[in-house]
């Protein structure tokens, strides 16, 4: 009988390694995917450490335009911010993974995915979410949630010891006392010595931005055009130099965001499963991006029109964050948050300095700002009595109100 | 007969004085309200000038210590942010004020509040909502308003003929491009040059921060202890000093903040009449409490909780804004809010450097963190299985919705 | 110089045709549009009596049919309900009837719009709000909120006297003591008796309906069969008859509602000018079709596309209250409501009897019901074990908040 | 060594029954705790069946003042509606009945609870989400999540073996077609014949209310007083009779709802765990009590005040659905939802009538309807003038977005 097909989300480190080998010695035929989401990654190498440990097939895929272009972009016009400080970086990559596994699969006649995500996180949640939409027959093997596995594997001295009898090359470098998930848009920093809330971060963690306080003395102007509430022209002002491919944007943003040390939050964030977690990230091109389209988006929008997409905003952070980009009610919300965006277009003059973005100016053709109609020197139609009425009617309710405070 | 008496929000600039003027023309008796909230100003200068132009008296009231702890504080614990930006300083001055007004009023038996604010700002609704939920039978008098007066008032040189003819005194300094309205939390700065949304704002216009570029170089680090959501210690860590009352906390961090350029911002806003206004704001002190309250709530709020408050405090923003925070429906929100806060207390580490408030950390008795239950490394209850039936559970809805994708 | 040109909402009642008078006695071509939406009117007589006191033209309008696919059966689908209660007939109406003065005004190339609705209510506010927004230049005539001709109509007899003065034919049917409004939607009935909140309702009030007690014994069965969240198909079981224009099925629910003493409530809300207001209405079609797709509603929905829609639908239902059916929020909410409803088909068995909609059953094709998978005794690939794990990942939260009530 | 003790929750029938035995037989000490809480059943018959079939002590508990109390009223003053429609009668006795529990847990210092609720159901998850806040350590077994259990019980015809085998009396009644859940709130009906959704409910299916066709003829009429929301007074009015005590109330109510047919809904909902499930609820006397304080509701409190009590309403109305009566959101949301019925205080007048509950007049003390205001006949400080600078200012933005429309 042909062995059962797993597909493998393979990162090429220790961990999933070792789930590769223990997959195989469980008699799967076992498919490695690895997509290139941005991740620093030596793809090659993995590539042939997994075939060495036994993988049948490795499938790297470059999966960096989709992923900006139907996540990241989408998630700047929605405005996605998980408990008013997370960008999603991690969230917004998962579905993303997702699809490209199922595609393997479908490609693989695979019957499982497995997956190296921990019991007590949110990757799990997500990845499997998305896989079980997009394919409900799909069988998951989790193995940190497997307690063969979980009892087998108690600390990283059981891992190395499985890599070192298997054969599995462990790369020299010392493990970092935490650990870290990398893309595009994001890396992030958990566990470890982070598990103590009141640990500061040490200042060697992070990778993508350097410190404001190292970071150039001299600030970079540029301006972001938005069409539609995505980005369609990066224009860096002193280089004279112009980007309008998303990717680039992307890219662009992420070296001038890191070189002026843009984007680095640290925070306790609440988990779908109840935990809460401490995480350090540090997102530089797209802090960039969406504080500028922050500012775009109340000057181009109605203002009753943003207060629904507020709530359906927050909603949508939310199931993103949960793991539900795909289900009904992100599929809707995502629909419902794109109509919104229709109106968003226009420039916004930025500044960067020493881990600060700060907006300039803003011009728009679509906005609903009347300079006429606001201003104090002009009547533009304007009748100032009318502001009485107003406010008298308002008054109704509340001289009620007074009466009965006594009652 | 007995003229009426009419209670005039005072400032000392030229258009209450002309008001004042204008006021005591029409045959009122005219007292001059004058409240000390924090902005910079030469109240006995002022005091004489009302005196010379004809006012029967001139109150001066320090409402600096009730501002901060009934008005900047509760909105500190509730994290008021209006439009996701702006922290609401002028907003939560207004119905202060108006306190004192009523006070004022009912003291000296006055009929009528007079005030300066103009026809198509928010000012005058915050102003006179407050009043008449507090004195319904309150009545308004609003110059900007009333045809009379702007007929003959059009620009600022009718103004200035009028301060001349009368004899009242108009300060050598020539009026700044642009209007301004300070207090304790904040400088706002808004029409003039910066109708143009998209001029840049000139440097010499802050004047409670310095500019990141030209700050200093060594940062600040901090600690702020909260208690049910508000401040109640600052230690300032390298100078050794420690601020407990309400007062010195909010002026030692806006010095702080000023040294450090902290808490400059630039947006378009929507005003309650419907027009879309553009307005620079520097909030030194409240940007720095605001970042590290944000950060011990979601360490210490349940997480649904949390949410809840999340839509609470997005329409008390609302309805400060708009003028409501006198209001049954203010006053209803803020009571749920309250209850929200109590078990948000803990310290905050922090650092100011050039324009940004970085949190180092945090530590909480009362947080529901738990570092063990989150940790990688220990079980602490968790059984991993459990996440597989609840990753299948979640996921019931969504295969049945796939089902239906392909109907 | 020709007459300036004004379009008068017209009615042909008392207060209409005063105001008509009114209009031309100060100097203005006035043009008469009365709009066919459902209401029992004798259109040529008042067409007649209009040309008689001084109409230039008198334009009538079926808009019957616009009425229910443009406004009714969205409605239906979006299950607007203001206050819980109120269906929305008289607010619904205000819209529709707003598109035909302005199409009037610009085929005539008039510059105002008059209407009768009085300075305390709603319709003044749902009339000129939608012609401002689809005629921003328009100009509005409101006589009653114009000094003189309150100062001169004060009460009926005013009115009466000045009919008589300038041949304006009365009705000799005496007046009703309380005001309605009807529309192929309802009648709503208000002020008078009824502005005593604890008077009841006099049965012969009511015109739809029959009392259900002296309706008729024999309950009626239906089927109503939605597609997209409206009405497609009406089939009155036992006579037989099948209806599929939409007019139509507003019609024939309109008589069997009225037949079986369906749809009548007795309520206070509150108006947009912040009064609260006794109105009684009855609304026999619109109750029942309300109730048969509230309950497809859920049936075909995703449970939380449902809540997210919840959240719009109560939006949209003050909007349309308050008169901004045409507005961005308007337009954008309906936008996404519309969004919702695609998958909202099938068929609600339902009985009439003495007051009562009851739902005997439904049955959809786009349903994410699953016999199977809820039925008791199947498994149906749920496993029961996975509840564990559901249960036991959310106690998580909740264990952790019982260690800090104690604390 | 001592028998690990089991608190059993028991209802006499044939599950719990089979769950006693198998419970004793894995070698558990098993105490039956039975709460009254206004279900139709012989308690003495349960208990001494629980004895024989081998229970160590059988505790009887009448909780139904408690449930009325602390459930039914707070549930009525919130206005809670599961999905618009389902009064939530079983979700709200279950936290009851949890606290029954974990006292009798306490009391007996037991280790475990058991239930019967079902794997696919909400029950399990009420019961362990109560029971784990108030006592996190407590264990729970629920054998119908048990593979042992569930494989030994495929169907009826296994408990009843298993019954004979083991002496277990079984009642003679052959079993409705349907499962049942009664308590003094309601009875549910579900599953068996009613799983298809669109076969209608039999006629004697229902045990607390007549069907409207056979009820009574003539109508009753009703005064209901509340205080800060709840019922304080019931009145008959031909009776003559005036109840006061809340369980009294309560009992009256239904006897009364029953008698005319009040309160049959017959719905799909959505389950917490993502299932769409068919239930048939007979609610007589809470729906008066709903319908009453829904009236009362709105005249009483601010409209804006309203609003965001709707918004909590739903919210809890969810997490009380799905099991979080006793968590940090439904704890808090309570308190608030607490403080918005402070002003909810009056009388209401209503009449039943064949399935109808119609309301009549109301009246009270608190209600901001101020009826001189309100009037048409009436100024009351009402200037008809300032309703145009109302709607002017609020054409503001409306008159902007046309010029954009055409954009």
């Amino acid at each position: 009988m042909a062995k059962e097909k797993v597909v493998l989300a393979y990162s090429g480190g220790l961990d999933t390694s070792c789930i590769l080998k223990w997959l195989i010695n469980k008699g799967y035929d076992v498919i490695c995917y690895m997509a290139n989401i941005g991740q620093d990654e030596d793809f090659n190498m993995a590539k042939e450490k997994a075939l060495k440990i036994g993988a049948s097939k490795v499938v790297i895929e470059d999966i960096r335009e989709d992923f900006v272009k139907c996540y990241v972009w989408p998630a700047i016009s929605y405005g996605l911010l998980y408990e008013n400080r997370y960008l999603l970086g991690t969230s917004l990559a998962r579905p993303c993974i997702s699809v490209g596994l199922i595609n393997c699969v479908k490609e693989n006649d695979a019957t499982y995915i497995a997956h190296g995500a921990t019991g007590k996180g949110n990757d799990q949640v997500r990845f499997e979410l998305s896989c079980y939409t997009l394919l409900p027959d799909i069988k998951i093997i989790a193995p940190w949630r497997i307690p063969e596995f979980i009892n087998r594997f108690e600390g990283r001295q059981d891992l190395l010891k499985f890599a070192a009898e298997n054969g599995i090359p462990v790369s020299v470098t010392p493990k970092a006392p935490w650990s870290m998930d990398a893309n595009l848009m994001h890396i992030s920093y958990e566990s470890g010595i982070l598990e103590d809330p009141n640990q500061e971060a040490p200042e060697d963690l992070f990778l993508m931005t350097t410190s404001p306080k190292t970071s150039v003395e001299a600030s970079t102007r540029l301006e972001i055009t938005f069409e539609k509430g995505v980005p369609i022209l990066l224009s860096v002002i002193e280089e004279g130099k112009i980007y309008s491919n998303p990717l680039d944007i992307m890219l662009a943003l992420n070296v001038l965001g890191g070189k002026h040390g843009i984007g680095r939050i640290d925070i306790v964030e609440n988990r779908f499963l109840g935990l809460k977690s401490r995480g350090v990230y540090e997102t530089p091109g797209v802090t960039i991006l969406h504080s500028a389209h922050t500012d775009l988006e109340v000057f181009c929008m109605d203002k009753e029109v943003y207060r629904v997409k507020q709530v359906l905003r927050e909603r949508l952070s939310d199931y993103v964050y949960n793991g539900f980009w795909f289900s009904p009610e992100g599929e809707y919300t995502r629909k419902c948050l794109d109509l919104s965006s229709e109106t968003i277009e226009g420039t916004v003059k930025i500044e960067l300095y020493k881990g600060s973005v700060t907006i300039l100016g803003r011009s728009s053709k679509s906005s609903l700002y009347n300079a006429d109609l606001v201003s104090m020197d002009k009547h533009a139609g304007f009748s100032p009595e009318d502001a009485t009425g107003f406010i008298n009617i308002q008054a109704i309710r509340l001289k009620e109100y007074n009466k009965f405070l006594k009652y």
